[in-house]
């Protein structure tokens, strides 16, 4: 084999590695065995956690930290990076407004507020940035994105001309909203919005429906927080002259979409094809020999836009053959192969408890990436 | 590739798979990418458990089953092979007086006897058979072989003329042998005896301070059974002309070793050598592209004497790639690169629970020899 390219395009594996530690520890196996090849490093995402990171790792990009308000309203830390062509943002919802940052005890659909995630949104205007890829997944919010457009500069009264308290429980009570002092900047900017459901805001497979008891609402919640969004999409309609109850994706994040379509301009894509584009995936994969990717956990479900998937459909269009590597691999692989994942390998060496499993994510990688380095160096040699 | 040849030579995987099984699941895995290949079967061992089976079932042989003596005495149900040709036997120690017949509370190497290893023996000579293959690990005894002995004529008396109980504890009262009665058929047999280990009968290093104490023996049994196993050397010099007390192995399998020096035609060699001897699989690995091998576990250990470090060796002979897949891939695999084995894969998929793993054993094998088949069909179209 000439001088040989790979490309290492793996996702994160959750509390594990990051994309860039997993790409380093790919490189470490490789090297040992192909001491001269070209090795390009392009930690990928899907739009879901962990976004921001790769984008930022793929582009030496810088991450700010800030503190923003919570989905409970009180002050929690969030984080949003800017590429490193310095003019594109990457957010993710969960960093300001997760499920994270609730409990068991505390998690309350009705109250919990997106407030935090249009602080972030507002942090990027001010840093005069013009496009925002913004990850929605993680969510710990149910209210429209009410409260991301509240902290952006909208207005929502009852019909008393009270302010609506936060929280998607009270926008049944919505009488007005008003815009005049939504931020002017936000016309000119460019939301690409990281979305991989298409669930429409309202009924049985809306946000309330759906995504609502995860989030920690009972059936009579669920109930009202549908009713309630409903008359939300029926303001923004009659007041704001946007449809945004039945389009697909509108119910993503706890309506987060629907409030995004009425007050931004953004649009809607697969998570996987935002960072493919914005992480220059498809030019690094030109002429190489093979391309490496992975995530924490491959299954069957990796064909619905994730990240290895992803991938393999880039490396595909180049003629580059692709090699899988999971911390763990799950039912029905054999789906994958079918979508241009030649080869999947799992890392794990033995029974061992999940921790030490998570901790020694490293050195299984370089260890399985050397050990598939060798089987490729036996292939060509022989 | 022209028509491919792949020479699948395994161990057993303990708890999951018989090494026919590992064949079968590799070779169930390999077809999906190279239907047109040739598979080779040699399910291997390494003179340890599982030796009988595997040569056994590499040579279209047959297995025969009887009760014996069992090491405490009572009948215990054992077994023994004869290979494809008719005229080799394959007999296990442990079949008749393995450590899996004592339990916690009965284990006792004063008293646990080889008698039944002797019986398994006897029934070979009554097949006609010149030629016997003896694995003798797993031992529960300590007795230097005499019961062998005895099972097969040999008898034990004390000064008084009464004969020895059995068992090491009772050796010290050995006053008298008379091997007058034993089984004229012995001296025109060949027993190639797998034996791994170097101890002598007695010292330090001998059966009873180095293997006495896991059968049992507190530090009193260990100076009791040392001095027994000093004092019947002394008594086999002297009155059999031959010397087992400082042999290399005579201390094996609580002095069987020295048993079968004093009492047979024996040859002590490496597990590994004879089963790569007998399984025939030098001639089967000639023109072969590529050999998979493997074990349940593979660490550093495996360069001293186990099956892939020992098929490794051949296939290297042959300039055979090697390829291992592992249940378990244990510490410092990598001295196991320099031993002849080009690449290392383990097979658990993801965290679950050791039983859960050991009964997916021929899954998981499957796939991933799928997996290395897809990884050289890529590199090898490449």
């Amino acid at each position: 084999m000439k001088k040989a390219t790979f490309v290492l395009a793996p996702d994160s594996f959750k509390e594990s590695m990051t994309a860039k530690e997993v790409c380093n520890a790919m490189e470490k196996g490789l090297r040992k065995i192909f001491p001269e090849a070209n090795y390009i490093h392009v930690p990928m995402a899907d739009g879901g956690e962990g976004t921001t990171q790769s984008l930022i790792d793929a582009t030496d990009g810088q991450m700010y930290h800030l503190n923003v308000t919570g989905p409970l309203g009180t002050t929690v830390e969030a984080s949003y990076g800017i590429m490193g062509n310095g003019e594109i943002a990457v957010i993710e919802m969960a960093s300001a407004s997760g499920i994270q940052f609730v409990t068991q005890e505390t998690k309350n659909p009705l109250v919990t507020t997106t407030y935090g995630t249009g602080e972030l949104i507002r942090a990027c205007l001010d840093k005069g940035i013009k496009k925002i890829i913004l990850g929605i997944g993680g969510s710990s919010t149910n209210d429209g994105g009410a409260g991301m457009a509240e902290a952006l500069g909208a207005r929502f009264y009852d019909a008393a001309g009270n302010t609506l308290p936060r929280g998607g429980g009270a926008l049944g009570q919505l009488y007005k909203i008003d815009i005049s002092g939504l931020d002017s900047r936000l016309s000119q900017v460019d939301i690409q919005v990281a979305c991989d459901v298409t669930n429409p805001l309202c009924g049985e497979q809306g946000a309330s429906a759906i995504f609502g008891p995860q989030k920690g609402a009972t059936p009579e919640m669920v109930a009202h927080l549908d009713s309630s969004l409903a008359h939300y999409a029926g303001v923004i309609r009659a007041q704001l002259g946007k449809e945004v109850a039945i389009t697909p994706g509108a119910g993503a994040a706890g309506g987060l979409g629907a409030g995004l379509m009425a007050f931004t301009q953004c649009t809607l894509r697969k998570g996987i094809d935002i960072v493919v584009e914005y992480s220059g995936l498809c030019d690094k994969l030109a002429g190489a020999d093979f391309c490496f990717t992975g995530e924490g956990r491959i299954d069957y479900q990796t064909k619905f836009g994730k990240t290895p998937y992803g991938v393999a459909h880039s490396a595909k269009a180049e003629g580059v053959p692709v090699i899988a590597v999971s911390g763990c691999v799950g039912d029905d692989v054999e789906a994958l192969y079918d979508e241009g994942i030649d080869t999947i390998f799992g890392i794990i060496p033995r029974a061992d408890n999940i921790e030490a499993l998570l901790k020694d994510g490293p050195l299984n990688m370089e260890r399985t990436c050397e050990n598939i380095a060798r089987l490729l160096k036996t292939a060509l040699d022989n």
